[in-house]
């Protein structure tokens, strides 16, 4: 019988992790997850399409986060700093989830399974991060150019966020990102090797 | 019986090319690869591990290009220019697949295990761009900074050397769009928006 299961979502993705860590990723099933939240299958499958699906399932609301936040920012702010502000804008939302992160992080590069999975959310929210720069007017090889530089900062903010023993939040990592993208590409040619690059003011 | 075959990896990458244009990807085996290119599949699978490889199978030779191009690259240079460069030097390498790379592109574009692994790929890429300018000295953080930057530049230009009618070769997309990326990093974050970003010199 379908009947509302309170945090059946929450329930299910701690239960995951649970197991996951108990008795590794790949020797869970979906049952033993249902089971441990005390839930079906098939309430199982009304959240999730699959096993990997628990990991990725912020996924959507990061999206609506995006959307959000390149839709609402200043007309007179640059395009990469749109790009920045709206994906530093989602760090409350990973702040809640900074005490599982480390975990699900190793999970991830552990298994290929989990990284393609990883790889196809990343590269689904630069579309729509081109998307959403379209509609701000951005023309197209531009849009792409900054999406795919978002999520290049994005990527290498999480993982200075999850390391960070400061516990500064993702904003803060991805502004720390930026100013080192800004650095980097400020070098003139003939500069000097950076032979001991600084990781800034964002190292763990 | 295995014996020599001339350029029997050509003619399976001709052979696959063709016949996945001629009823489809998803329609064509591997058996149908080998017939049509006049070869065994077990010949087939002495190349290429399975039916998406035929199409990626030059990763490996555009990896060892990377690897020597920043190995190579002069000490004075900077570290982004470096990645550049090396990226660049693969320029020639693309050229001798200009005819079938745009067919190639939309195989990907339209087979989500191809895109995966594509993605993989590039991954891999990545990978071991970090690894070689670990190898000149760059620091970790900024070392895959780097690198995904470079991938980043890299896909840019592949599209727009892609889709040039001028035919401009790959080495002047990927000059083209690190300038676009220093004229995005350089905006202030007081600029006007850029309503209509230009395309610069790179497109079609």
């Amino acid at each position: 019988m379908a009947r509302w299961e309170p945090n059946a979502r929450e329930r299910l993705q701690a239960a995951a992790l649970e197991l996951f860590e108990e008795r590794g990723y790949d020797r869970t099933t979906v049952g033993d997850i249902a089971a441990r939240a005390d839930l079906t299958e098939r309430t199982f499958f009304r959240y999730f399409t699959d096993k990997r699906e628990v990991l990725f399932s912020g996924t959507e609301e990061f999206e609506k986060l995006i959307v959000s936040g390149v839709a609402s920012a200043p007309e007179t702010m640059s395009p990469l700093d749109v790009v920045v502000a709206a994906l530093a804008a989602s760090s409350p939302f990973f702040e809640t989830r900074r005490a599982t992160a480390r975990k699900r992080q190793a999970l991830i590069a552990a298994h290929a399974e989990l990284r393609e999975r990883e790889l196809i959310k990343f590269t689904r929210l630069a579309g729509t991060l081109v998307a959403s720069l379209r509609e701000r007017g951005v023309a197209e090889p531009t849009a792409a150019l900054l999406a795919r530089t978002g999520m290049t900062l994005f990527q290498n903010a999480y993982e200075r966020w999850i390391e960070d023993g400061k516990k500064r939040d993702l904003a803060h990592h991805m502004h720390a990102s930026l100013a080192e993208l800004r650095l980097l590409t400020a070098e003139p040619a003939s500069a000097k090797p950076r032979r001991k690059a600084s990781s800034g003011s964002a190292g763990g």
